[in-house]
């Protein structure tokens, strides 16, 4: 049996590996190997595979026994091939060491920098490079870097100061200058052994010498990153498995930092924010990488139509040659993968390196562009485009923006790293930012700079401002990954953590006080700014039209208003899926009528009562049929028990009491007895009507006198009366009867009759399990999978909150069930309600209201279950149409 | 096409139907017909079938065509056959028309007698019998039923006097008479006409002449009784389908009020209360058969036997040939239809008739009895006698009997009509009976005598009692197949319903004051008298006996407390499939240790409080085990949310906040945060031991602590650690590590090791959708279907009282699902989990442990889906025996 393969070796135009190998070489393995195999200048390297990262966690934290040996192979492999050797004092070999998981995880993951420098190697360094600071200054970076991510020599909270930064200042104050760069080689040498010395002294570990224990040290924090605490929350918000595993990347190190003639980079081929066909990035002269990214110095542009003032130099004016290079390796790149890529580079003495390419991270907007224009460009065909956009990026461009006619009282300018409009309270920590918004509050989390650790609060916060970093800092693309606000790089900032406020100019803004951005504009704003309804540019709209052609799935909104079935249908939704009449109760003066009906004291007082209700709801439903003429309208029945109608407070119920003219002792003797202990599993939805019937024959006798009223000035109408929680056939039976008979006597009165329909609810688990017998009775179905999680999970969405984060943080969810649909449990049910459904009525037609309708996998599964629609919130409308493509799409492979 | 066949001719020795044929005839004209194949002298007649009265109630209230044609037909048989014509001048054929659903319900059918008669016919009948009074006595008698019963000529309440007994009781005053025999035969004649009178004037409706216009009256008065609302209750009460229908017997009139040669009888052939193999029954001398059963004159013993002063005549001693053929029948029909008859006689002019036969109700006591005797007297096969012991039934005698030794005070002393023990206070009508028993109050209802219309009221009575009437009046025949205690005809009794009470010789008992009953004895006690656990009879233990050797099921007990366990144990339980740990949690000053553990601030708070409960559950279990030793005992860790342990008003708050030393307000906040909408679907069950583990551990250490002790002492003891509410398997694999792990612990720390399961309830819809992956982490599973039942439905069982009653009045649901499994959608649950489960683990040990463990129909169920056992409390445990042995009895046939 020939040896298993864990290391596969690239560079030199080939490689062991490929693109397709993304699962077993992570993505940057893969595309290092798939970039060698092109042509593609790329320093030499091998990756260590996926598997060795599941074999190490499922061994206890052991390798596989041939690991060393394929490693050191490798290794003499990039020795030969870049003419030197690993630990050499005269010709040092130096590695970088990344990790490569199959989706890019960015920041999650550790990297080790000039990996191989010791105060011998340092020698051959210096002597091979005739540049002793650089050298220096590798060295004094790798042993930084090292001790921090390998060695995990770092303050324990965040308030205590980095003790390297500590050193690295004295180290400037006592020479008196300002800038790292100002630093002498004797200076950073010196820098090297006080680093290892507080290594010893402060954590009281040896930093090593020996280049292959500096080597396997930095595989193992590699591996060891992938469990570490950020690794997991990462994976966790953005539904990463946790068995993937990384890989880990060892490549030869090129070097930005060796002088005048030497930089490094990052670009993106297109524009990550808008999607312009534009060659777009950053570069710093005589740097290296983590420089840019990190956001420490801030970068400039690569090419001179990114420049945004004269001050800044491109490296298209400053090194022509190399960015005529650079330019049409992106253009093969991209013709290559097909898809904007995000590119790393490094220039060492004038020659380029690619050190790394992947797809670029995008805004929706940039997406939908993107993806639209790749298609004209013949580059891709449509349906790959349809894929290219995830229809959750879509919330992002539907939300509203701030309103270009509102008053703006402009504090500052940053970046404009990540598209949208954000309001709120500035807090200055993640835990802030978490702990707020569970209290409903809406905050923007301001930072120096952002790094891993605050990934919950950002996405806690409406919207994120740093002072420092550029358009590929950390805050940057973990933003525009998020979908949410970010304004970077706004260096007038000045924020005091400990007085809790930063200032502009002469401006203090304080923890708590009301800031807005413009991620579109980089505009900081004081207080709340208006917002508008956003207008979706034209590629939406083809995009749209694409999804449109392809998907099976209807797609309605859930809509309780004119305005709202308005704003939906202008997203597209193809009818209203449901409206809540309820809701309408709450109006206005109404609530008394509603109130007056649940005092009443027998049948004539309830049907007085719902008498003064029905012109109110007939209005309402005139005004929803007009919006959505043409289209169907489903119309939910009162759902919620009536004690939710009742006031709460003494003052209300003496209020009440009033008003109605009746004791006081009476209405708090009615609020008694409605009380409920459960009131979800109480007396509500049909059960109402059927206790009631008048209430059922008021709703329905106002939905049908405005549908005739309609009909007869031309309009067309198509009413859906849906009954809500049914549990038995004969509930509906009993509910239809009444609407039926409100309808006949409707029609006389009117003279005139329109079709309309009687379905219902499935929303408690006996109507999913007896599905063939409510179908006999119901023309349609609309799961309320909101009502049927709480049933089938038994939680109630009003009390899980004490357990449900604990039960996703610790894995026994995966998600939280109320915002994706179990489709292990509950989707169970809904397939099942669905096949029964038809079994007895082969037509019937199936739809769902709940939450869920808007959720792009709960949407899929949908499409898979075969129901005729989902119905979603207005802004979700888009959303729904493009992931019911995605699922034809995702079905076809 | 041959004529449908609606009418049955039957008499002479032979006839069209048979027993067979009870579906059709009902199982009266079953009866009737069989009768006369086996040469029973039944007077002749014909039965409508109960397809006309299903034809009646879908064909808008109308008879099927053929139907006329055929019932003249039959009554011409009838008439050749008795040489009379019905409506005959001169000798006129008088009809008894009664109902007869497939199953016998006691007074809920209206009857009419004489029929035929009127002013011209009644001289015929006086020519023929030569017998005037006779004559107008059965004139009269025929006005009175014949307008109450089928023209519905009754006062509209209850407590206006019957105004037919208005004009008889002046009549009698007028002649200065007692009884209505000392009426003479003008006396009586003037009656019917007086009757006829005030039917005119005070109902509006003139008396019918024409016999055949009386015949298709009665006809119609049957068939409306039918959906009459007594009717319709007592189908409710009895599980009856509505569809049914009953059937119509008419049948030629024989008389037992034509003069001392004449009389009327009812019989059984075995004693129903005690089921002693000997005749008993009650006749009266010239009268016709409602004077037995309405109670109105106290009737005779049939036999000296039956005599219980030298008062009473029997019939043995009064008409010795007569009752010797009677003798001869009885024999016949016990050995025909191999079970206890319950018999109607008449002996017109020392010619004895049967009127009716038809299997007797009986106590549970004489149902076992009889049930185990016909065994040994080689009638019936062991299987024969289980199935004649309704599971249900046991109930009576499962419940205490008064303490033989307690201090009673007897007032008076009725007919022991129906065993049982009972106490309450009093009522004097049904309605008070009902409200009484809604607000949780005891009460005995009395009466003169029952009517149809007091079921309700018996139904919510702990006792009956009347002070007319006999063993066999409606009071005793409904109480029996109610196995409710009743005393009859104590007519030591006067009762003066205006002022609610009543009087024994000189003491008052009023309404509202306690008295006891003993239905074996017939003893009526005031106040309550101390009742003690019932001995068993050997009868009953033998016929348990049987049920064990051939059920399926296992039965075990839900206890929480080491007495119920041993009565369980006592009445057969094979272990106990459910303990409440939380109802420990309640006693004395744990409650205490319980509110510290809640208000903790932390886990090491937590903990400490649980240390003080360990030391306290421990004694509980051992306690447990002891009683359950060689038997398996399920222990559910805790289920309810924790605020149902804290305390609600001011006083308590403040109260615990001092035992605590903790300020008010903590409390309060801790009440307040603890506060849920939902608790049902809040944080309870394993979502406490999953947030809070510290819980389960000390559960699970105080189980297996006790366990161990135990078995160092050589007691064996089988813990099954239950973990209640299971969603999801990670839910379980999280609480098994922790229960597994204290195990680890406490088997160390204890140098001893027992075996013990860790399982599972089923009782969250989602359960039983994943049981199989459940079952790859669960040793057992114990459908909890209260709570399944409660989230199916999406029912609160708190709360659904508000709709419940109606709905299963209304027929929206057959049952209350709460008391029977609703096997079309629970059911499809429990099937589909205990399937799912032995798909993954095969041999899955699977119970229930809701209230539906101990009733019948939910036992065979349960066998039906091959379940290993059900749990219930222990006075269902004999009833869950037997009703597993049913299951396998119905499921062989």
């Amino acid at each position: 049996m020939s040896e298993k393969k864990y290391v596969y070796f690239f560079g030199g135009g080939k490689a062991e590996g490929s693109t397709s190998m993304k699962e077993l070489l992570g993505g940057k393995g893969a595309n290092l190997a798939e970039m060698s195999n092109i042509g593609i200048p790329v320093p030499p390297g091998f990756t260590i595979s996926t598997e060795v990262c599941t074999t190490y966690y499922e061994n206890n934290k052991k390798y596989p026994a041939e690991l060393e040996k394929q490693v050191l192979s490798a290794l003499k492999k990039v020795e030969d091939m870049m003419g030197k050797k690993f630990g050499d004092v005269k010709n040092p070999l130096l590695f970088s060491v990344r990790s490569g998981a199959r989706v890019s995880m960015p920041g999650m993951m550790d990297t080790v920098l000039n990996l191989g420098l010791n105060d011998e190697t340092v020698k051959g360094l210096i002597a091979k490079s005739g540049n002793e600071r650089f050298a220096y200054d590798s060295y004094r970076r790798f042993v930084h870097m090292y001790a921090d991510v390998v060695m995990e020599c770092r303050p324990e909270s965040e308030d205590e100061v980095d003790p390297f930064e500590v050193i690295i200042d004295e180290k400037k104050k006592a020479r008196g200058v300002k800038n790292d760069t100002e630093l002498t080689a004797s200076d950073l040498k010196e820098l090297v052994h006080e680093y290892k010395q507080m290594v010893k002294d402060r954590f009281n570990k040896t930093f090593p010498d020996e280049p292959m224990q500096q080597l396997w040290g930095a595989i193992g924090a590699v591996f060891g990153s992938w469990n570490g605490a950020r690794a997991i929350t990462y994976r966790k918000l953005n539904h990463i498995p946790h068995h993937w595993g990384t890989a880990v990347n060892v490549q030869a190190m090129v070097f930005g930092n060796m002088g005048d003639d030497s930089a490094t980079g990052v670009a993106f081929t297109r524009d990550p924010a808008t999607g312009e066909r534009r060659f777009y990035g950053e570069w710093l002269k005589n740097a290296q990488g983590e420089d840019v990214v990190a956001g420490i110095r801030t970068p400039q542009p690569v090419n001179a139509a990114g420049k945004t003032s004269n001050a800044e130099i491109s490296l298209e004016e400053e090194m022509p040659a190399i960015y005529k290079e650079l330019e049409s390796i992106y253009h093969n790149l991209e013709k290559h993968y097909r898809d904007m890529q995000d590119i790393e580079f490094t220039i060492e003495n004038n020659k380029l390196w690619m050190l790394q390419t992947r797809v670029g991270k995008r805004t929706a907007t940039a997406a939908i562009r993107i993806a639209v224009e790749m298609v004209d460009e013949g580059l891709i065909d449509k349906k790959t485009a349809i894929s290219r956009v995830q229809p959750e990026q879509l919330d992002q461009l539907l939300h509203p923006m701030f309103d270009p006619k509102a008053e703006k009282q402009i504090l500052a300018k940053g970046l404009p790293a990540s598209p949208g409009a954000a309001s709120g309270k500035v807090v200055f920590t993640a835990e802030e930012a978490v702990a707020k918004k569970e209290l409903g509050e809406k905050v923007i989390l301001v930072r120096l700079e952002t790094s891993p650790e605050d990934i919950g609060g950002m996405d806690a916060a409406q919207g994120i401002l740093t002072a420092r970093g550029g358009m590929t800092s950390h805050a940057a693309v973990v933003a525009r990954g998020m979908g949410k606000c970010c304004v970077a790089g706004c260096s007038a900032l000045e924020i005091d953590y400990a007085a809790r406020k930063f200032t502009v100019d002469s401006t203090d803004v304080k923890s708590g006080d009301w800031i807005s951005l413009d991620g579109s504009t980089g505009e900081l704003m004081l207080g709340q700014v208006k917002t508008i309804q956003p207008k979706l540019s034209g590629n939406f709209a083809t995009l749209m039209g694409w999804a449109d052609e392809i998907r099976k799935l209807g797609v309605r909104t859930n809509a309780d208003t004119p305005k709202d079935s308005k704003v939906a249908r202008d997203f597209g939704a193809e009818g209203i899926g449901l409206t809540r009449t309820e809701h309408m109760f709450f109006e206005g003066d109404r609530i008394d009528a509603v109130r007056e009906m649940i005092l009443a004291e027998n049948v004539e007082g309830r049907k007085s009562a719902l008498a003064k209700l029905l012109p109110m709801q007939k209005g309402d439903f005139l005004g929803i049929f007009q919006a959505m003429e043409g289209l169907p309208v489903t119309i939910r029945l009162l759902d919620p028990p009536l004690h939710e109608f009742l006031p709460h407070t003494e003052e209300e119920i003496k209020d009440l009491a009033k008003t109605m003219n009746v004791p006081v002792g009476r209405v708090k003797a009615k609020i008694s007895s409605l009380h409920e202990f459960n009131p979800m599993l109480g007396h509500r939805g049909c059960r109402l009507g059927i206790i009631y019937p008048e209430i059922t024959e008021m709703q329905a006798t106002a939905i049908l006198e405005a549908a005739c009223e309609l009909k007869a000035k031309g309009i067309k109408v198509l009413p859906e009366i849906m009954v809500p929680l049914i549990g038995t056939a004969k509930e509906l039976i009993d509910q239809k009867a009444v609407i039926d008979a409100a309808a006949k006597k409707v029609f006389a009165e009117k003279g005139i009759a329109v079709d309309y329909l009687v379905g219902t609810m499935i929303e408690i688990p006996r109507a999913a399990l007896t599905a063939d017998k409510i179908a006999e009775v119901a023309e349609f179905f609309s799961f309320g999978t909101n009502d049927l999680t709480q049933m089938t999970f038994g939680y109630s969405r009003d009390d899980a909150g004490v357990f449900l984060p604990q039960y996703v943080e610790r894995g026994i969810l995966p998600t939280d069930p109320f915002q994706v649909l179990d489709q292990e449990g509950v989707g169970q049910l809904v397939e099942m309600g669905t096949k029964r459904g038809r079994s007895a009525k082969a037509n019937l037609k199936v739809g769902i209201c709940g939450e869920h309708g808007g959720e792009p996998n709960s949407v899929k599964f949908c499409h898979k279950v075969g129901m005729n629609y989902v119905s979603c919130s207005p802004y979700r409308v888009p959303i729904a149409r493009l992931a019911a493509a995605h699922a034809v799409l995702e079905e076809s492979k």
